[in-house]
């Protein structure tokens, strides 16, 4: 558990470090805004909150009223909308999902030993949607926008699409 | 086996009421429509069918073909399209779930005990993406749409966007 | 293993045939597009590759950016992204899934035998989504989408719908 908090904690400082860097890739074509997240992970297994970027991009974002697509360009890592409010969510999950889904497993025959995290990317799944209304997301007072890291350490691309 | 069929049809009695007294809360912003469907849960883990009132709310759009956005505001339960005939489907697929992932489970450390309702969420998903035509959706035979509750008794949002 | 390589091959091949005689039923409605991809399956479990399918309507499509939504109308298939390369990930994935989830398992009720395959179903989702740009999908360098067969061998219908 203490490597988890300490984890915690870092990864903390490493998103506020990449958010100052993060690349906002915006092409205009039309009224539709393409945006891309890079995020950062610093563990295996990692629920990353993207919420704050989410936002940035939505509120600055001409579009007053729609869905704000996100999309994840890999396959070892999902997305997904959960609890924002105690960290022991997000370690409960991972913790679970990693006893129910174990890295290795004799069944596996692929090489990488990350069949455990395709699964679990498929599980989670690699987009969410969440409208959003005058700049500002339609979530739950609880809900925050993560990026499931299932094989880390990586950076990782998420697409934002503004519809 | 009793619980479940009372609790079945008692929550088919409670959705007829609640139907009758949800909240359509239009914010219309050019063609765009933004619906609220609330859902009560009468039961700790519950499917109930909402097809009726998405249905009902894509019948009224003047957008005559697209795709119909749902999504729940909380973290403890999800949406998901699965079959609308066989009630047994439905506690199958809670009943495995439940085995699967126990509330009570020895790793878990969140203080509220529904650590496994908010894996099950992020497991069936907070989103459901249904295109529908001349105010129909363009569900299958089989399929209906579903408010999987996994902490109830509560009730819940669902917001609607038609696209 | 010897008839899941069999098998590989034999959906491969099917799979060709198919693409040749699938149907694009096409309907015009202002600048929206819907498209039917149907898919043959030939075993019981399978991931079929459908991203050629996909790549080619949106690459004929007027709309040169935005987001293309895949639903399923089946309750014992679902959608996925995940690897192209290594068709160990694919067998891997649907071996474990078929030991986390048994066909026969005691507590099933419904009568069809598959209610491992409508859980499944459920956990992996009925739709996917991906941004375009340009006629050419935002997928990653790993990345192709699937339709994941769990109660073959059937047709399966995948509506496409660009937005």
């Amino acid at each position: 558990m203490n490597t988890d908090k300490h984890g915690f904690y870092f990864s903390y400082l490493c998103l506020f470090m990449f958010i100052c860097g993060q690349i906002f890739l915006c092409i205009f074509c039309g009224e539709i805004l393409m945006n891309i997240i890079k995020v950062n992970s610093v563990q295996r297994e990692e629920m990353i909150d993207i919420t704050r970027e989410v936002e940035y991009i939505v509120g600055e974002s001409s579009v007053k009223e729609g869905v704000c697509i996100l999309f994840t360009q890999h396959t070892t890592c999902g997305l997904t909308v959960n609890e924002n409010a105690d960290p022991h969510v997000k370690s409960d999950m991972l913790g679970f999902l990693r006893g129910l889904i174990p890295q290795f497993y004799e069944g596996f025959r692929h090489s990488e030993e990350n069949s455990d995290a395709h699964i679990k990317s498929s599980l989670v799944g690699s987009s969410v949607t969440v409208p959003f209304q005058n700049g500002k997301l339609f979530l739950g007072r609880w809900q925050a926008i993560y990026l499931c890291e299932f094989d880390g350490v990586r950076e990782r691309s998420v697409l934002l699409k503004i519809i």
